[in-house]
């Protein structure tokens, strides 16, 4: 029992010194973190970021760096795109749900276009240029892309499509060296530093401080030692999900079990337990992210089927929506199945996504022999084909809804990738905020002093995902975090 | 603001008299409590039963009275039936996750035999008959049958196939007087009332009340008066899910919004609610019970296809299996498909499921009408009839593994059942509790004082399901509860 850790809140009235005092103290310095510091400062406050590692970033400068973000924003109308805030967030609901959040989401989109500028404003640079092809990522630095599946089936039919991934401007994108997320925590981190906030690194939060019901500071925890941080205002948590705790991935969200993934190894769940601890309500704690290892050019020109040789989704959607129904419905059972024309010219350099490039496990001359190979029952797989190919002659996918230019009959030789159990992923589950990122108590009252944002809570997604929300709801919520903290409510 | 409830603990020092007091105080008088009544009671405790009803039996006493047991017990002996802890515990491991909690099944599954004995002693009757036909429950008093799937691939093949669903022996069954549910709560009750248990009615648990981190009591509501219950040594909760709390079931649960179902209406996740706010863990929050409103013997008969017209699960297995795949995995879309020889032969009435049968919506004199009819693309349906069928001539079913029994050629006429939406669930998800159903805090050690049992809690089952392990875990570790709670720990 001596090794289980304690997150129950201390008492004030036990702190014998406060090491470190602000009128807002954060947890993390990542994008909800940092986004919160800003706001706090503008609003007057005293701010101090308590960082776990010895530097910024979080999982935010590591990430690919869409941002999701719409209803019309300058980038989106400067390359052609019309969009809503209400088409926003009808695309949204449809999207992310079941039981998405409907208030969070209309007030999400509802201040899209502001938060662009606000981005804009403290030096996230967005380039004006679309990039249209099925990826997980632009090849170059195009600013802006679809990245939740709003231009395929089914949400094509929902919603009027409208690009929002938007990217902060790369450097050196093939290299690897300074990808969307860094330069989107860049700028970020520097507009923190020009208002004076103060950063602590090697400081890792153990549990809350309260003062009766209020929040008035954590403990942390420095090279070994415990300090008590005081918290004039609020404390706000940001420390991310908890895409690394075993134990919370089994108890919560246990298909994610053994593939964690697209997430840092900080992430533990420490700032959902420490709030837990004093009552605050979760949400959505089974949700999580998926990506799916094969590259969006091939999928988009062949026909995806489950281990029973079905097709199941539209092949030209988002590749973190293929990923979703890939893990939940499909038992994380897949092959791809491609004819040799259709490879050839998905494997051209300039659109494909060189690290989700694996060989075909089994090329034949027919249909049936892949069948067989693939050990699929008899017909299995050649009724399927047969299936797919009456209509792709007309270039119609009546099934799925795979838009006209993907839809062309699958012929020979052909081949099968194995992408059984390819799928890693992060949580979207976590504390329960309101609109001003109040962490919310089971008895739906905000807890007094209590902030969070980022994906140490539950955001606009509950089960479905699209690239951008986290960054997105991240960035939009830390900042409403900031502000309420400031204001010490 | 003031709508909102509060399930904050009250100190106990705030506590002015205590107008009941027990050693151990049950709140919900279902099969958890009742079974922790008697438990606590034969440990010398004075016991007292808390319900909000104006009688005992919760959804237990209105439920098919399942109990899953296995491993060997008489009943399974004496009828056949080969089964160990082991194999028992080896398919529930299977069956019943992801994520399933392997200590609490394999304890579960090594203590069975002896909990069969014990709800024997208390009298409840079992009567020696196996009914082996597809199905929801046995037509007559059967007292065993397979209620999981065991039979039925992909179990049979992981574990040696036993029946585990050990149902009381029931009076006039056909005219719903008296279901198996009521005669295992009866002679429980009347156990408990031969120990001198103390119930008292119309009182509904508002919030716990605490000294420091020990749980010494509980508030409740009796004819609109507040009042405080003490416990000397412990509070047992059992106040069943949170089905019906619409609230937490878009938070938690969100595929079952609207499709509360095998629940009562007094579900309203109170006891997890005042469990968290004091720190209080919860797993699994999503899992769901699945009904699907359709006669096992048809389905058995025919083929399940999904909205695509692909099949999707082998048809002769548990039909709650069968719910949960539709809703979860297909989107809850699915037809049924049988020929007018099977339909004549299912429709058999010592046989059938009444309540599930509906009239088929679409009959036609073709496959390939029936597709039009339905909406399906041309050849969806086709050559899902037409793969089936060639493997069905040599009685296979390599797609899904129907049992060779069950698989014949489907011919014409044929018709299919509208079964989109034909659904409905009660929540699996419930506070953590450990082997002595000690509530855990979110630090993973026990809450002092605290204990809790049933669908409050997460017990055996993740995410999958069998019936009567809800009566099963609820039985088994109210017992549990009230062992502890008895010893003051």
């Amino acid at each position: 029992m001596t090794d289980l850790p304690n997150f129950r809140p201390l008492s004030a009235s036990n702190v014998a010194e406060w090491a470190i005092e602000a009128d807002v103290v954060i947890a993390g310095y990542g994008i909800a973190g940092v986004c919160a510091a800003i706001e706090a400062a503008r609003a007057g406050a005293e701010v101090v970021v308590l960082e776990r590692t010895s530097g910024w970033g979080g999982a935010a400068a590591l990430a690919g760096g869409f941002i999701y973000l719409g209803g019309g924003t300058p980038l989106q109308r400067a390359l052609g795109f019309e969009d809503s805030a209400q088409n926003m967030a009808t695309f949204m609901m449809a999207a992310l749900g079941p039981g998405a959040d409907r208030a969070k989401i209309e007030d999400y989109c509802a201040g899209s276009v502001d938060h662009y500028q606000w981005l804009v404003d403290c030096g996230v640079p967005f380039k004006e240029e679309f990039w249209g092809e099925p990826g997980w990522e632009p090849p170059h630095d195009e600013g802006l892309m679809y990245s939740g599946g709003e231009n395929a089936a089914p949400f094509n039919a929902i919603a009027t499509p409208a690009p929002r991934g938007h990217l902060p401007q790369m450097q050196n994108k093939r290299t690897g060296e300074r990808g969307g997320g860094y330069m989107l925590m860049k700028p970020l981190v520097e507009t923190a530093e020009k208002l004076g906030i103060r950063a602590e690194y090697d400081i890792r939060l153990q549990r809350l401080i309260v003062d009766g019901d209020r929040v008035v500071g954590v403990e942390a925890k420095r090279y070994g030692q415990t300090i008590s941080v005081r918290a004039r205002k609020g404390v706000v948590l940001a420390t991310g999900s908890f895409a690394y705790n075993n134990e919370m991935v089994e108890t919560y969200a246990p298909r994610l079990i053994g593939r964690p993934g697209a997430a840092i190894e900080e992430h533990d769940g420490q700032a959902i337990r420490v709030a837990q601890a004093l009552g605050a309500d979760v949400a959505h704690m089974d949700a999580t992210e998926v990506a799916f290892f094969c590259d969006p050019q091939l999928m988009a020109r062949g026909i995806l089927v489950n281990g029973r040789g079905q097709r199941y989704v539209p092949e030209d959607t988002y590749p973190g929506r293929i990923g979703q129904l890939t893990l939940i419905q499909q038992d994380n059972q897949a092959f791809l199945i491609i004819d040799e024309a259709a490879y050839e010219e998905g494997m051209i350099t300039e659109t494909s996504t060189p690290f989700f490039r694996t060989p075909p496990k089994w090329v034949c001359e027919s249909v049936a022999e892949l069948e067989a190979e693939i050990g699929l029952p008899e017909l299995a797989l050649q009724s399927t084909v047969e299936t797919y190919n009456l209509h792709a002659k007309e270039r119609r996918d009546p099934l799925l809804g795979k838009k006209p230019e993907w839809v062309r009959p699958v012929g020979t030789p052909i081949a099968a990738f194995d992408l059984r159990g390819f799928t890693a992923g992060f949580t979207l589950g976590g504390l329960r905020t309101d609109l001003d990122s109040h962490v919310l108590h089971v008895s739906g009252d905000p807890i007094p002093g209590l902030f969070a944002a980022g994906r140490c809570t539950s955001g606009v997604c509950a089960g479905g995902y699209a690239s951008g929300t986290s960054l997105g709801d991240g960035s939009f919520y830390g900042r409403r975090a900031g502000t309420a903290a400031a204001l010490g409510k």
